[in-house]
């Protein structure tokens, strides 16, 4: 922790812009002593906000863009388009070795776009990534795909699982992550073709990883594996699920809690027990996904979420650098990638015959 | 509600098998009058279980089959090998017109495959679909499909979209229901070609659905619409996220709770408040699976329910015998299963210019 590091910080993404980032950046110096940040985006905007943050202003510099990317922009376009925007200079500012890693609230796609078109993928990773942590009942676990391929083969998800193992080994520190496939049952005539060929793949006993097979969406709050493995699509759809029923169960307890006199009471006694639960279940906490198998760190934050949220996708990047998350991807990756093309070798070989 | 109707129930179904199917005819006979059973299964282990509830008893026929379909039977092998089983006879009775409607809490493939091979589906619909309702923050949403189509293809898609209107008209009581369908985003670009494509036939303006448009994870339990259509593997994984979290966050606040003294106090008077909450949300509420798009009901319990849970499938199915939904759904399905062709034309038309 004691080497010092910077983030570049996309200045004007997320509904709250410039403000948010300003206050999240904040927020975030206090917990890693070491941090420098490069703020990207409308200096007259940014500038007077970072001017009544003494502390911050200090290890701060602002860099002026005029270009923004809209949440609209679509990111053929953005990438097209935006070489001069506060989301493509701060991803550049990574590649030129001026900042460790970028963050920023603004147009996934976009984001994503622009992040594979210059970090590049890392060798033997076809597509990037987006993974993230969920609560659950046995600590966190990690999901990958949450949005960046909507449909993805085999290979794609024999990578993902890859890629979602050496990141829980990194990040959550765990020995050896048991990783499962999201799917609609556990056993193994379960699900579409892609699905049961990973897992024929991930099976095969030279495949250095702890596979679980298949779990279903339950799954994944029980915390039954350390990573859930799963295609853009469901993975992004599982997310919102789990937030949508997260949000509708915390307004159910807010009417339960004012139905009645004794309950409203009854509310007095339980806030401490109440209000635990909500600093646990804050989703803010969980801000910040992680864009895996690129070479280079960048983490998204939610677009609609304040300064403590964008602090905690502060903090995922900085831990993604503390960790040298990067270096042990690539190493563990050119390892197990070696066995898997060996694999699929096999593979190819027994179709064949 | 006057008239004298039949339920015939797979008696050997569910984790709990013959007690739990007898409890809960017990249960649900309290809430219909007007209800008789046919419990199919092992009479030696249901009659003795029937012999101790006299008013069911009065209401109900045993009928002793001795085949059973197991959990890990394939729908393949137990439509062919499973003619004597207690799910088959049970929905060979409403066939043969001996009941109103069938309720197994069995295998799902199998009693999907019976269901559909001996029912039929109802003209212009390809392949029946699983919906379920949801408790949301604007009432109860009806979403399908959950499980019994994991690829779909537009046109599926439109034809769970009818059914799902149909269907809420008639059980949920709304005039014009909202449909949308469950995307990664709700701007039109998003998704795969076969949402975007199902979601052009249904904007055509002579569709006859009021059509909302992309909805994401989160607008499920927000109650954004009234109906929610989706693939069987995305609705799928989606009602188990939603499940999942649920538990997840009704075990974080009953640890919550048990934190320290105060909180223990604060329990004490906030329980009135937390049973409501937790009634509100007893998944047995929502227990009950319907089979959509079949020329018969039959309704699909959860397999690890108890005696409540499934005398709210055996409702569920009630419910839809007294409003003789099937009749409205042949109706409205054929009224709008041609103006849907008549669009397919179109866009056929269109497509070729």
């Amino acid at each position: 922790m004691s080497k010092e590091f910077v983030i570049a910080l996309d200045g004007m993404g997320g509904d709250q812009g410039p403000s948010m980032v300003v206050q999240g950046a904040a927020i975030a110096r206090k917990r890693f002593p070491n941090v420098r940040f490069k703020i990207f985006g409308d200096s007259a905007k940014i500038q007077p906000l970072l001017d009544k943050k003494n502390a911050l202003k200090e290890i701060t510099s602002v860099i002026h863009t005029d270009d923004i990317i809209t949440n609209e922009m679509k990111p053929a376009l953005a990438l097209r388009s935006g070489r001069q925007s506060s989301m493509r200079k701060a991803i550049d500012a990574v590649k030129a070795g001026e900042a460790d890693c970028v963050v920023s609230a603004g147009n996934t796609g976009a984001l994503m776009a622009m992040a594979k078109f210059v970090f590049k993928t890392l060798p033997g990773i076809d597509r990037p990534a987006i993974a993230s942590f969920f609560p659950t009942l046995r600590g966190e676990t990690v999901m990958l795909d949450l949005g960046a391929n909507l449909q993805c083969d085999a290979q794609n998800l024999v990578q993902f699982a890859v890629m979602g193992d050496v990141f829980a080994r990194g990040v959550l520190g765990v020995q050896s992550p048991t990783v499962g496939l999201l799917n609609v049952g556990s056993e193994d005539m379960k699900g579409h073709d892609d699905l049961r060929e990973a897992a024929v793949i991930l099976r095969q006993s030279d495949v250095p990883l702890n596979f679980h097979g298949f779990v279903e969406g339950d799954d994944i709050c029980a915390g039954t594996v350390d990573v859930v493995v799963t295609d853009g699509f469901t993975g992004n759809v599982a997310l919102k699920t789990a937030e949508g029923t997260a949000r509708l169960t915390s307004e159910f307890l807010r009417q339960s809690f004012k139905h009645s006199l004794m309950a409203k009471l009854g509310y007095v006694f339980a806030r401490p027990a109440l209000n635990k639960l909500r600093a646990r279940m804050d989703p803010r906490k969980y801000n910040g996904a992680m864009f895996l198998g690129l070479n280079g760190i960048c983490v998204k934050s939610h677009g609609g979420t304040d300064a403590k949220g964008f602090s905690h996708a502060i903090a995922a990047a900085a831990d993604m650098v503390h960790q040298d998350i990067l270096s042990d991807i690539k190493q563990d990756y050119a390892r197990i990638a070696e066995t898997l093309s060996s694999v699929d070798d096999t593979l190819t070989v027994t179709k064949q015959v």
